[in-house]
C-alpha cells in the first residue's frame, strides 16, 4: 500500500535555472508547470524569490524573483494545478517584499541554508509562517555537517511551525547507509512534533534516485525531483524515475515523458547537465562542484585524469 | 575494513560490443585491457567465444570469437595484467573448439543462460572445468524468473564446480529490496558450498551502481561493471563509480578516467548508450529492451510518450 503522506515537489525551474541564470522562456516554465500538474505532482517550485538589489533583473530571468504577476501568468489556466513553491536563500531576500499568503498564489516558502545558518532559517520560517505560508527548511551540504551541530539545529527546528526539514545532498556524496542514518536522525527530532523529513539529492554518482528511494523506505515523505534530472552539474533525482517508482495511482508518467521530448531534449542541446565525470569526482571527494563547473567552462573540460590529480593533490597539501 | 574476497570484472568489450557487433579496433580493446589492469580490476572480459558457423567473422568483430591469437595480441605487454574472461551463450558455442586452459590465456569462462537453461549451463560448466577453467554462470532476466524454478536451478548449481553464480538484471528492473532478497536466496544455496554470488546490473533506471552496492552489502563478491557504463541500451554499472566506492587500496581510479577521456568520449560520439528514456520505460515495464532498440534505430526515436502508450496498450491486450 502506498503512503498517502508522500508529497512530490518538482524543482526543475528553480534548480535547473542555476545552469542558465534562470533565463527560461515563459513558455518553458508554463510547460513544466502544466506537466507537473497533469502528472499529479504535489508542488511545482517555479523559482526563487531573491533580492533585486543583489541580483540584477537585466542579467537574471524572471524565475530568480518570482514576481506575483509572473507566477500568475505561468500557472494560469491549468485545471487542478500543482501547488506553487518558491525558495529563498539566507541573506539574499527582501523579507518585507514577500506578500501575505492571502495576496499570493504561492503555497510553500522553502528556506535553503547551511547548518551554521539554521538560526537564521528559523527566523525566516517564523516570518513566512506569520504571513500565512507553509514552510520547509532545506539543510544543504549535509554530507559535511558535523553531527552535534546538526542535532542542535534539528532540536531547534522541532520547535518551529516548519512543515518539513530536508536532507540536501548538495555534493552528491551520500550512500544508502548514510541516507538511512540521516533520515533516522531527523525523524528522532522531528517526528514527535509532526514535522516531516524531506530529501533532495544530486546525481554526481548516479545515486540521486536510489538515495531518494532509500529515504522513502526509512520514512521521508517530502521528495524533490526534476524533470529529466535537470539541475546544475550532475542534476537531480529524475522525476520520471520517481513517478515510475511511486505506487499512488494519482501519479501519471505520460505528461512528464511528453514535456521531456518537447521541451527538455531541445534545451539539453543548449545547456548541459547529467552524468559528467568531473562532477562524479567532486562527489567522490565530498566537495562543492565549483571546481568542476569551472573546468567544464574551459577548454580542458574533458581532461578528467588531470582534474582528479589536481583535486587529490590539493587535499594532500592541507 | 574492505572484503578481500571481492572480485571486480570489467565487461566493457563483451557487453559494449552488443552495440556495434563487436567491431572495435584492436587498439581500443588493448586500451581497455591496459586501463583495467592498471586500475587493479581482477578480470577483464575481452569478448565472447561464439560459433563462427552462427556468426559470420565478416560481419562481427574479433571480440565475438576471441581466437587465442587475438587474445594474446590485445593483452600482451601489460605488467600485472588483469585475468582474462570470455563469455559463451547456450547453444551458440562450438565446445570442442575451446582449447584446454593450459593452451589458453583465458582464466575464466562465463556461461550466460536463462533460468530454463540452467541444466545446459551446468553441462558447459562441467566441460570447461574439465578443461581447467574457472567458471561462472550468469542467470539472465532474473526479474522474470519464477522463484521455484530459480531455487531448483540454484540447488543444482550448488553441486557443480562453478566459482560464482550471477544475478543478472537484464531488464534493469530491480530495486534494492529485490536485490537484497535475491542475494540472500542465492547465498542460502551457494554459500554452504563455497560458491560466490555475483551481480550484473543494467542501468535503465539509474540503479545499476546503487544495486551493485546493495548486493555488496548483502554479500555478493563478484561484481561486473563497464567503463563509462558502456553497454547495449542503458548500459551497465559504471566501473569508475564502483572503484570510487570500493575501499581496497589496490584499486586505482585514474587509469579509468584516462581511458574514458581518450577512448570512450570519442566512441560515445559514434554509438549511443546511457540514460535514454525508452530504455527507462522498458525497465519500468520489466521487458526486454528490444522494442526500445528498434525505436532508437528509427525516425521516431524521441517519441517517448507514444512509445510508452504503445507498450502499455500491448500489456492491456493480454
Amino acid at each position: 500500500m502506498y503512503r498517502p503522506e508522500i508529497k512530490t515537489l518538482d524543482c526543475s525551474i528553480r534548480d535547473g535555472g542555476l545552469i542558465n541564470d534562470h533565463l527560461f522562456d515563459d513558455s518553458f516554465v508554463k510547460a513544466v508547470y502544466r506537466a507537473c500538474s497533469l502528472a499529479g505532482v504535489d508542488y511545482c517550485e517555479v523559482g526563487y524569490q531573491l533580492s533585486k538589489k543583489q541580483y540584477s533583473p537585466g542579467k537574471f530571468g524572471k524565475s530568480k524573483f518570482c514576481d506575483e504577476d509572473f507566477l500568475r501568468e505561468v500557472t494560469a489556466g491549468v485545471p487542478n494545478g500543482a501547488k506553487i513553491a518558491t525558495m529563498v536563500d539566507i541573506g539574499r531576500v527582501e523579507l518585507d517584499a514577500v506578500r501575505e499568503k492571502k495576496e499570493s498564489v504561492v503555497d510553500l516558502m522553502r528556506v535553503a541554508c547551511y547548518v551554521k545558518d539554521i538560526d537564521k532559517a528559523i527566523d525566516y520560517v517564523k516570518h513566512f509562517a506569520a504571513k500565512g505560508y507553509d514552510t520547509t527548511v532545506n539543510i544543504m551540504a549535509i554530507s559535511t555537517a558535523l553531527q552535534p551541530d546538526l542535532e542542535e539545529g534539528l532540536r531547534q527546528l522541532a520547535e518551529t511551525p516548519v512543515k518539513a526539514v530536508y536532507i540536501v545532498d548538495s555534493y552528491g556524496h551520500l550512500f544508502s547507509e548514510q541516507v538511512h542514518f540521516l533520515v533516522k536522525l531527523y525523524r528522532q527530532y522531528l517526528q514527535p512534533k509532526g514535522i516531516e523529513v524531506g530529501i533532495h539529492t544530486h546525481n554526481n554518482r548516479q545515486l540521486a534516485f536510489a538515495n531518494t528511494i532509500e529515504a522513502i523506505r526509512k520514512g521521508a515523505n517530502y521528495l524533490d525531483a526534476t524533470i529529466y534530472g535537470i539541475g546544475r552539474g550532475p542534476g537531480n533525482c529524475p522525476l520520471e524515475l520517481l513517478l515510475g517508482f511511486l505506487k499512488n495511482p494519482k501519479f501519471q508518467l505520460e505528461p512528464v515523458l511528453e514535456v521531456i521530448e518537447k521541451e527538455f531534449l531541445p534545451l539539453r542541446e543548449k545547456i548541459e547537465w547529467g552524468y559528467i565525470i568531473p562532477y562524479m569526482i567532486t562527489g567522490i571527494l565530498n566537495q562543492h562542484p565549483r571546481s568542476a563547473i569551472a573546468l567544464r567552462a574551459g577548454k580542458d573540460k574533458d581532461k578528467y585524469a588531470e582534474f582528479y590529480r589536481g583535486l587529490v593533490n590539493d587535499r594532500e597539501a592541507l
